[in-house]
This record gives structure tokens, sequence and C-alpha cells, in this order.
């Protein structure tokens, strides 16, 4: 008998992993060669909103693929989109935050990078174009809001353990979509000064915005591979996790009516 | 056709509006005479959860009952508190600044009244006391924080543009039960060092606390009658009002598991 379920759970979890389809995808940002991973449930067929996932400053890794999974799961076609180009992929932190600088210093390069990401998503067929989204952590969620201040046609964008920091404040009124920053509240890599600043960029630009602040959680919230210690600054917090994906879950209700 | 579709939708709205029950409770506390009114659907027979409604500086009016219907159209037993005592119902707001500051500045007094509202709606066979919350709008929103710090058992407390200050900071490490702060980004009335005060209260007694910024509301963002006008500090968002609905209920489907 145990055998028996044993074999069924298999063929239940195998039946349940067929449905989701995972495909490298490689794109070009000008002459750079880059590699995203395209990720939906293969039972669905007509067109659904898109979602497109940009990494932490690790690049992409499993993690991504993971949330994608998840969003696929949703229901919705999701695009791991890869900022920093095929084949860089930071071993180490050191590396992460070489390769993480060279963008947040050149908000123009990280724009394209994006937007050729979105490109991707919005071309395939099984995508509303109408109703796209943008979710990206720590250096994704950076990302994801310098895309709204590109003034790029989503519905929206979330930011998980975002940097908020603008270099060009007066960019604010570019932006077209809603915004949601889910925010852990002791996290020490987002300067109480960057988030003053962005929220004066909101409301001087009169975004459609909001924030949330998660007591108790420090930079990373939403990473496991983070640890659990608060004290480094960077660490899980399954609470805050749970409840920021719920939180973008009711966003996405929201912005894909 | 048309008539027959009036008729039916006449019947429907009353079926409707007749499943709603409304009872005005007498209560006190010490010798002070107090008047609440509970409201659930009488469709549900067995415990459910309560929810207390505290109401904003002009007492308890309409608004707050309309919110307890609201309420019980979610399958919610509710009870509307009475902070001030029987018919003591200020009747423009520098009537309602005399009595909110009673309270405000007499805090043991203020957990008190709310306590006796709690007792009333704790007491009643339809709830299951075990899932209790409070909610409470502007001055409300200060009271149901204020049970929070008194170390009452509920399940968790959401405060809709509330002050946040306190005269006591350290009572914070009284908390047990979950808290959810909605504030308008914009709100005029509470000051800067007051949100940072409560950020600090709330973190260094490590409770469970989240607290969410809607862009472009200010004071009193979910009243209808508070205008259109932010530019007079408190205005209606109905944005704003449609959002933290939305959040106190995933706030509720949380702790009422």
């Amino acid at each position: 008998m145990k055998t028996f379920i044993a074999i069924l759970l298999t063929l239940v979890a195998a039946a349940a992993n067929a449905a989701i389809h995972t495909e490298t995808i490689e794109y070009k940002q000008g002459d750079t060669a880059l590699e995203g991973v395209l990720v939906y449930d293969d039972a669905v067929t007509t067109p659904r909103p898109g979602v497109l996932v940009v990494h932490q400053w690790l690049g992409l890794t499993d993690y991504e693929k993971h949330r994608a999974e998840m969003l696929a799961q949703l229901g919705y076609v999701a695009f791991c989109a890869d900022i920093y180009g095929k084949g860089v992929r930071p071993a180490n932190t050191k590396e992460a935050g070489v390769e993480a600088t060279k963008y947040k210093t050149d908000r123009a390069l990280l724009r394209a990078r994006v937007k050729a990401g979105l490109d991707v998503l919005e071309k395939n067929k099984l995508v509303d174009t109408r109703r796209v989204a943008a979710i990206g952590y720590c250096f994704g969620g950076t990302t994801v809001i310098e895309l709204a201040r590109s003034g790029a046609g989503v519905a929206g964008v979330v930011s998980f353990h975002g940097g908020l920091d603008s270099p060009t404040p007066a960019d604010g009124k570019n932006i077209k979509c809603k915004i949601l920053a889910c925010h852990g509240a002791d996290d020490p890599h987002v300067p109480a000064r960057d988030l003053a600043a962005f929220e004066t960029e909101m409301h001087d630009a009169k975004v459609d915005w909001r924030l949330i602040k998660y007591g108790g959680a420090v930079h990373a919230f939403t990473q496991p591979m983070a640890g659990n210690d608060n004290s480094k600054g960077a660490a899980y917090n399954e609470r805050a996790d749970k409840r920021s994906w719920q939180d973008m879950k009711q966003f996405f209700a929201e912005i894909f009516k």
C-alpha cells in the first residue's frame, strides 16, 4: 500500500510539473547577448497577463526561476530577464557588487537592459500586452522602478526589498504605471534618506503608489538563502515573504482587472 | 419586463437587507452609560469572528454603522463601541476636539472605555472569542492601538488613518496581537516624528506589525464626508479607501485562520 501511495504521489508530482513549461531564451540588447528564462503553464492557450521577473545582484539564478514557476502556477506568463549578459553570473557577493554597481551608476543602460527583457515577454503570443507587470528583488526591485521611471507602458511594478534611490528624481514624472514597494522596516541597505526621497519623488510626480513596511524584516526578506540572522542586515523572514507575496497578488488582482 | 426586473431587484435588495440584524446595546464602563451598536447577518447561527469598530472623533455615527454592516456582510459579528458615552455625540469638529482630547490625554480611561466595548462583543454567543479583532478610524485608530498596548487578547487590530503616538512607548511590550496601520502618505495630522516613534516602539517591543502608506492620501481617506480637497489635510480618497479595506480583509484572512 505504501509503495502504491509513493508511486501515486510521484505521478501526481510529475503531472503537476509537466504543466509548467520552462524555456531558455537568448536575446540581445544592442550587441550584448542576454539569456532569460520563460515559464508558463502549458495547459493554458489563451492570452494571459505577463510578469517580468528581475533578478537580485547575484544575477539570474534558480531563485528567480522558482518565483517564475510560482507566477506560472497563478496563471501568468513569466519571463526572468537577464540584465548582466549571457554567462555573467557572479560567483560571490564581491563580484555581484561589481556587476550591480555598473548598472546602478548607469541608469540609461539599466533601463535599456530591462526594456529588452520586457520586449521578449510582450512579443510572446501567450501574453495579453494590456496586462503586463514587472517584479524585482533587491537590485531587481531598483530595476523595475527604473523601468517605471523610463515611462514603460506596463500596468504596474512591484519592488521587493529594492533600493529606492534615483539619481534623477525628476524622472518620476514619466511614470505611467502603478507602483507597490514592499520594504523591510529594518532594512539597513535602504537608508531613511532614500526612502524619504522616494516618497517625495512619488508625491511630486503624482504617481499612483503605495509602500508596505513589514515589521521585523531586514534586506532580502524573501530569500531563504539569506539565512535568518537579522543582525547581518540581510535575512529571510518567512512572515514578510508570505505577506508580500499576498500583497503582490492583491496588487495584480487590481491592475489586471 | 422592466417593471418585473425592478420588482425583482427590490425584492433581492430587501432580502439582502433583511439578513442584516442591527441592535442598539446599552452598557457601562464604571458609572458611565455607553451605547453601542451590534450588527450581524442573522442567517448565520454558528460562532464566527467578531470585529470591534471604534469611531472617529465625531463619536459613533452612521459612518461606523455602515462599516459594521460591511463587516456583517463579510460574515463577521461587528460591534460599534461607544467611547464618549450615551448621548455624547459632538455636533461639530470643535466639540469633537474637546471630547477626543479628554481621552487622548487620559489613555487609562481610553483603554477602559474600549475594553468595555470589547467585553460586550466577546460576551455575545455568536462570537468565536479566539477570533476577535478591532478596527478604528482616526481617533478610533489611536484607540485600537491603545487597546493593543493594554495587552488585550485580541488577534489583531487595524488602524485607518489613526494617530500613532503614545505617551508611554514602553507599553509596546504589552502588545500580544498583530497590528496593521493603514496610513495616508500625505497625512499632515500624523507628524513624521509620531510615525518614527511608532515604528521604534513596534521594533523595540518586537511586535508583529506592518504599516501601509497609501500615496496621494491625506487624513480621513476612508470617509466620503471629508470631501475631496487634499489641501484641507483631510479628504476622501476612493482608491486608498478601497485598497485599505482589501488590506484589512487580507489581514483578517491571516489572523482568523
